[in-house]
């Protein structure tokens, strides 16, 4: 018997939904490793001047924190609107931005606003793993569709695929996670083209791709494309929460009537300007990570490994015979990657050079113990 | 033709579902006046030691802003478990407590894991407006369920419905908004016993009464209680989004199911934290707004109104023969309250005496224009 109130009662004497019995929480685990490379983050503090300017920012709006925030965000959109602009070269407004607690909470208002019960949503597996798990928060369908045996996306395929399926909501990741590779804007017209319903590029990794984002089609597809985006990986803003994207105005209007009223706090909205006014500095860690990346991807290759190209900070490798098995070796040697439950393959986050050296160094130790 | 990226498509061009077409964002006209009395906010803003103290929290959390928050806000929650058992003397621990933005979505998860489609909730009407928009986002039917005709439950009327209809879901809001009684533990008593799923006490405005919380009666009903809470009043952090929840372990666990994972960013955590550091400083503001509560009923009632008997930090009062035009009388006199909806009555928020004063110097002149 516990000393903690109500603690005899167990999950099973819950009238829990049905769908939901037997599940497991998602997420990684939460580990105390000296070099943790499995959640995507950025590795690098915010500079000495950003946590500054938060803090000023703050502290400005902790003097309101007894009146409810801008309920629509206003100022804040706008910043992102002038930041997706100067990142493209595409004129975003306002109107054309929306914000949540993280891009999983804007993905679950697109899913509650074009999907939901009786109506479906396709994503191309592997890929980010929240997507079905929204999917089924929503009530909504999930349609598997498949990749390239290289986790590539082929876009005449993929469009064949929508076109059979007509699902309501297509989801797209570009770069796509945690294979990688990017889409291109040729394959993209494919599935928009073939599309009944909305589209939602995912780019949580766009600043680490080189390619153009899919915010260059929304002109010409405004009833069908919607691209996500995040702080969390290129702005080193996981702590902050702040995902986003880019639409067509009557996208938002249509969030709107979904979103949870004062869903952002005054507090989030202060500190995401804030970050936002530091961009230049912190995009400067991308470039460095992403020539990380080639020099992990170098001598991962170099080993013997077999990494798939990547466009990311994070590169998915194998073959293991057994990868549960390799990482649990590569835990063992204090480098916390991660089983993303791809068959013979695993993936890591690039850190710092001194954390992918060590991880470099683990994967020769797995190398050889492997190649026995 | 606008410059706006897409402007030229409309809402009725997107495959929006059909149960959202036409309807309204939810949300209290947000109007530039002098008297801000519609939304229940605090109106004593933060003392300058907790603005201190969130700032120094938010500048040691965004050193770390590049890593993602503790998932399941471990040390937050334990800190609302103090507050909450020196609150009402029950001991309750971390395990008893989730946290999340705004108790818009603490209420959202409870829907998600315990209702959906082809499960109900019910609620007392008139109550709080978003339990039946919560419903529809997540495709719970709703069953609306009377009050007395002066706005109070009447328990055993209450447990009858609730034995007739059979809900997966009763919500309970006490005190109630936007009328102000508190329910009794008793009553409570025979809902729960009556109700054959969940049972929802909503206490948003419990620290403006002098009632038991339903907290009490946790240890009694493990399988069936979730009392559910906000800092958004009594703690005067509407702009810092923070609600929570009490309940048996089982239900936090429950609750991870739905959870979006890192939901509670890093900055909200630290500032909710240095917020329930000062709980006795900021809850000193109660008894002064309690004690202008109180006055401002007599004065309404002197002038002739019928204020209903409130235990919140708001005022519900008729009658009026048109009271949309009343309110509009209001504004035009620089003071914004809040057409709820129900016929013949307006709500009021308890402001500082000055904005109080504002208000009966309106309520006097809406009165005499009213009684010619």
């Amino acid at each position: 018997m516990s000393d903690v109130l109500g603690a005899d009662t167990a999950l099973a004497d819950l009238p829990l939904r049905d769908d939901l019995r037997g599940r497991s929480p998602y997420g990684a685990p939460q580990l105390d490793v000296s070099v943790r490379l499995n959640t995507n983050e950025n590795p690098y503090p915010p500079p000495r001047e950003l946590v500054d300017d938060v803090t000023a920012a703050v502290r400005e709006a902790a003097t309101s924190l007894h009146r409810y925030p801008d309920r629509d965000a206003r100022a804040l959109r706008a910043d992102l609107a002038a930041y997706l602009t100067r990142a493209t070269g595409v004129a975003v407004s306002e109107a054309n931005v929306w914000a949540a607690n993280g891009s999983n909470e804007v993905l679950q208002q697109i899913l509650q606003a074009f999907g939901g019960p009786g109506r479906s949503a396709l994503g191309f597996e592997p890929s980010y793993s929240m997507h079905p798990i929204l999917a089924a928060g929503t009530r909504t369908d999930w349609v598997p569709a498949p990749r390239r045996a290289d986790f590539s996306l082929d876009g005449a395929e993929a469009a064949r695929v929508v076109a059979e399926k007509r699902p309501d909501i297509v989801f797209v990741t570009s770069p796509n996670n945690p294979t990688g590779q990017s889409v291109s804007l040729d394959d993209l017209r494919a599935v928009l083209d073939a599309a009944p319903g909305v589209v939602v590029v995912d780019e949580a990794y766009a600043e680490f791709s080189a390619r153009t984002s899919a915010i260059a089609l929304i002109e010409q597809y405004p009833a069908k494309l919607i691209v996500s985006r995040t702080m969390s990986k290129a702005f080193a803003f996981a702590g902050g929460r702040l995902g986003y994207l880019a639409a067509a105005p009557a996208v938002i209007d249509a969030l709107l009537l979904v979103r949870l009223p004062y869903h952002l706090s005054a507090v989030t909205q202060a500190a995401a300007r804030a970050a936002l006014r530091h961009a230049d500095a912190t995009l400067g860690s991308v470039q460095a990570l992403a020539d990380e990346r080639d020099r992990v991807v170098a001598a991962l290759r170099e080993m013997g490994f077999e990494p798939v190209p990547s466009d990311a900070n994070f590169v998915l490798f194998g073959r293991f015979a057994d990868a549960h098995r390799a990482w649990q070796r590569y835990l063992e040697q204090d480098v916390l990657i991660r089983d993303v439950g791809i068959a013979g393959h695993l993936r890591v986050t690039i850190g710092t050079p001194a954390e992918n050296d060590a991880f470099l160094a683990a994967s020769k130790a797995v190398r050889e113990e492997t190649s026995q």
